[in-house]
């Protein structure tokens, strides 16, 4: 059945390419996504599946259910876009300003449809049951992934299987990696207070800006030193201020930054040391302070089983050129949550735009993919679900050489 | 003499609290001053003074030419006001919203005037001249002072005094000092230019936050270890601002500061060290900078034969308690210029009003005066100034035993 | 035939605990080898293997060559002993004073020599080649390994492995890992030269400590901010000495210290950070620096396919109760040069004391091992080396099922 | 009477020298001396003055009576040297080995035994007391002042004065100042300690040479902005020390240096604010520390009356060219304790050697003075303890005019 799928997800890829486009001209913001779940939830009741609308809040749901029994496989794409001006120049450039498919989830959405559409024409050789799960709200946190899991939308499943388009790697190229995959992404907040007075009496002040410039400087020693050098973490102060006319001397200095981390130890680690030397420096001066820490989406920690599955399903496809066990990423994902609760696991399928001489990163105003990246994805995830479901079994061979 | 007009200032004294009460009530902001120059020049116009305006911008000048041959020694008043709004409770509370005679120039002017009319009563006795620099903008720099003197208010000047009425010492003190009186108080700008990026990815950008809490840190060895210990200087960074969204790494920050310093020999290495200090730290990352410094007034440096003579006059007023020979303030005054194109002293009156239980600060909205110290101002003005005319010692007797 | 030296390694177990006791008692220290290679090479030549000695230095090769043609695989051990005082309390106590095998080579010795006379007596059925190779001085810098091998020991060799027995971990545990396993080891000095001078007068020096100190805070930056966070990296700073009297302030700074990558990119970027950051420092003070960077050993990277073999035969042992894909080691292993030039992978073998409450760590002066490990160690080598030799595979079998 | 004495005092110029150039052939260290104390008690005996020997360990204290009554006035003159190898080439040089007169001790009790003679012969015009205070152990803390002090040597008298020849500033030239003169010389030892371990693995560790490095910058900042700018102070960190293995981390750093005030106020501050921020850094890193301070000598603060006396005496003297009001100095001095005790001053006397190209520092081995300085002192002092006994008035007129 897996060549079978295959030949028609070829055939669909037009499909995938005009759902995608269609998509990219109408975007929407995180959490107020209207017409992307109902053109979703639509497509899937015309397919004939299961469909629960308003998961989670916006989040849909969609569920195949096999002729045979097996296991059950789900599939998330995510749907939101983003507040950015889209800067292309193409027919099908976004018609809403402001807004953007800058991420690449418009593809997301149209190659799941379309795996949706392909297997469904075959249910009745499909053994177990697929889930499709289309989340909203995936570019913000909180997301739309942690409210989907609370509305049920994993009850039942075994398995879980996503993918991202990855506009800075090439096409036909597979990445995939067993244990953490994309960094828990925290954000935090410091207040110093100092105590200001006039610029030429430090005596009778406590600097915040001497006191916050030596935080910022302290922090550094807790990747430096206090971090297992075999770990990974990241502590970055992304702003900071204090404005006062150039004759005065700052009461007060306010900070904010991440904290990048794949494991949950360190990252308690990392927010008791944070504590830790923003009190020393401030009893330092007799200054006080409040620190504020905020978690974001947890690592993405991969099952090393089904992200073998996924390695094994790419090598049998075509236009795969390279399947490649990647380096972790800082960057965060909330498909964390998924993998929290049932195992899975998260890869990027390449998908850098053909031509063009400089790569454009994600969340930029002109970026874009080479749209045939839906297609080696697609296939991808039907072979991996027609595995882990048991239907390539059932028909007696194996994929794998 | 020295009694006549110690008596007529006595007299005068109701006239000097009418008209500081009256200016008072209508404050007028550095460099736009119009009613208060013209009120001063009729005032002297009036007392048959030769009177010049508009000198150097708003500044007025009246010169009392005495009936023998003599010094010319200048009394210098300054008349603007401050953006702050008054929050007194007093019949004589500003009435132009958001602005405030906050430092007391309102009184220095009533009390030169009330001396410009007693000498000017006893010009048949009086020997050289006295020049009434009535000077716009002190609180600004550029401030009036420079103007003014650009202008031509000091041809012909042998010696100039001025005091400032200073509502945090108790009235019936004089403070005067040899030397440097006041700091020159420089500003300065460092823009730190790094390399922005993702706050996942420290390693491919210059973070410009480490990089500017690193000079902060570093700056503060300038005072600590680079100056002599016996000398005094202050290098304060008032703010520091660099806004980015929480997950990114800082391309730029921006930092302003003072700069307080008596020796200009100091204030110029130390504008040096700066330099090499910010130039090192930059290096170390690789990054680039720009570093502006603005001279400010230049410390005012007080002719010590000047300064005795103030604090001899002051000896002999019976209201006087208390003649201290002072420490230096890190504050700033554009008096300085004057006493660096001739000889000539700045000296303190202490103002505080009786019946505060706390020191109000200059500057502040509920500053006020003891106005007794006008007449105390005055008094040690007069007696200076027949001093140094030679008037005094014509009449045959010393003021000082 | 693995079965058959499988079964003649158990009985030879207690001639390699008698040859690891003895070698125990009379350790040598590094490039100071004497007894223990001609202890080695007599061992050999009783065996029948041609023996090569001063390889290198102090080095012993000895080579076993199969009945059949085949692959040749090389299995190496290092012989040196470290300048440390026995504190055990067994019989088999070091009769050196001040020299003790602290760190398990006696073990590695005796475990491959059992090896070598178990295949030397089935040379009649082996395939390809052994190579034994007996290293002098690893504990030191520069070390045997390179010396031997610019000495020809790995000539003809197609794939080389080695073991460590690690007392940390337990017995019955073998780690491995592909690609980098154990960290590059540099050294370097730093020497700053400021100006002394008397503790009361700061400002005609350059104080050597504080420029010292700012070096060791910046220093902390290049790992925190300009190392990819995915890569591992440490600069320590191990000593720092400014010696005065306490009312001096010091002229001249030395720091030692210790660099641990990986990546010999990111080695070499780190060496050229640490200069621009000093060199800036320094700058920043007017002082001036020596840094002089010391390469140590590479680090050990592991060909993948070598280590999934170890790993394989590992799994093959009853004894082995767990096979654990290991992080990698920040410490280093001149088996590094090795692993340059030609395939191979270096691994742990499991050797923890049993009952002891505290693990103790090699280099410690009460280091022992679990000498069930060696037993361990010689199995998996002999698995390993008949499958690389290609023994196994001519005997119609598989050692994996 | 002041006439005669000058002249007496150029007339025994010569016995100054050769009584100067004995001493200096003959140093003894402080607490050690026996033949300089027996010395100076033979001089006095033969001048036929009361003399006390042992005062305070090894002092030597002589009384002049006068024939009338007066006050009672203290000379004081220090008669250590230094553990410094003479490195002249006179033919006065030092014959002890590593023993020198390298501060101009021997200058001083030979001027102070010079004045004794010629006051001693004129005790039949003298009214009131003069008190010789002979001082062993100047040069170290605890020393001799203290000592003496504590054995009565300031019984009855009014007031106290001492000079320092001074080889940094030119014959001829006196320098006096008002209230603080000589700073307060405190003693610091910090000790951090950290956790030490292999260089490899910080995270294990607590890297005490990192916190000790924090410690030195943070230390900076209560100069920079904790100290009243007007106020003068030093912290110098002296030395630092942490050795280890090139491949460790350390577990301790000890740090040594000296604290440098005029106000007491302020030196206590100092101590305070150096706990806070050791502790504060510490804290950031979970370490522990020791500080010890130990106070110096206090700083000499001179009674302005006093200090007038002697710029009056010097004024008056043909070979003075410059009397100056001299900045305050960071240099420490155990007079201190005799002008807590009564009314005093201390002041310098220009002995710069002439024809020196460069200048010699005190305490250094070439160190020499110009001996001429002697003879202005001693005439200095005369005039002063004339002046200050009553004997000058009594004579019925007064020397400045």
């Amino acid at each position: 059945m897996e060549n079978e799928i295959s030949n028609r997800l070829n055939a669909l890829f037009h499909e995938m390419v005009d759902i995608r486009r269609f998509l990219h001209q109408y975007p929407e913001l995180s959490h107020q996504e209207e017409h992307t779940p109902r053109y979703i939830a639509n497509y899937h009741e015309q397919l004939g599946l299961d469909v629960r609308t308003n998961v989670g809040g916006r989040g849909v749901v969609a569920t195949l259910t096999g002729a045979y029994p097996g296991k059950t496989i789900a599939v998330r794409a995510d749907f939101d876009a983003l507040p950015i001006q889209d800067e292309k120049d193409v027919p099908y450039k976004s018609t809403i300003p402001g807004v953007m498919h800058a991420c690449g989830h418009d593809g997301h959405t149209a190659l799941v449809l379309a795996l949706a559409k392909a297997l469904s024409e075959r249910r009745s050789s499909l053994h177990g049951t697929v889930v499709f799960i289309h989340q909203h709200a995936e570019e913000v946190s909180p997301g739309g992934a942690k409210q989907m899991i609370d509305d049920g939308c994993l009850e039942g499943v075994d398995e879980i299987f996503g993918t991202h388009l990855w506009a800075t790697e090439p096409l036909g190229k597979i990445q995939y990696k067993h244990g953490p995959f994309m960094a828990a992404a925290d954000r935090f907040e410091i207040v110093i207070q100092g105590q200001g007075g006039h610029g030429a009496q430090p005596h009778v002040t406590k600097d915040a800006i001497l006191i916050g410039s030596n935080v910022v400087q302290s922090l550094q020693h807790i990747v430096s030193r206090r971090l297992n050098p075999i770990q990974s973490a990241v502590i970055s102060v992304a702003s900071i201020e204090a404005s006062n006319p150039f004759n005065a001397i700052a009461d007060q200095v306010k900070m904010e930054g991440t904290v990048r981390t794949f494991d949950p130890d360190i990252q308690k680690d990392i927010k008791r040391v944070m504590d830790q030397t923003i009190n020393g420096v401030c009893q330092s001066y007799g200054a006080s302070y409040t620190f504020n820490y905020f978690d974001g989406h947890p690592a993405v920690v991969n099952d090393p089983s089904a992200s073998d599955a996924v390695a094994n399903a790419a090598k049998g496809i075509q236009e795969v050129q390279e399947v490649e066990y990647a380096e972790p990423q800082m960057g965060g994902e909330d498909f964390s949550y998924y993998v929290q609760a049932v195992p899975g696991t998260y890869f990027f399928t390449g998908a850098k735009p053909k031509d063009v001489t400089e790569t454009i990163p994600h969340h930029h105003p002109k970026f874009d993919i080479d749209e045939r990246s839906m297609l080696i994805a697609s296939k991808t995830l039907a072979r991996t679900v027609l595995q882990r479901t048991g239907t390539t079994q059932a028909e007696g061979f194996e994929h794998i050489k």
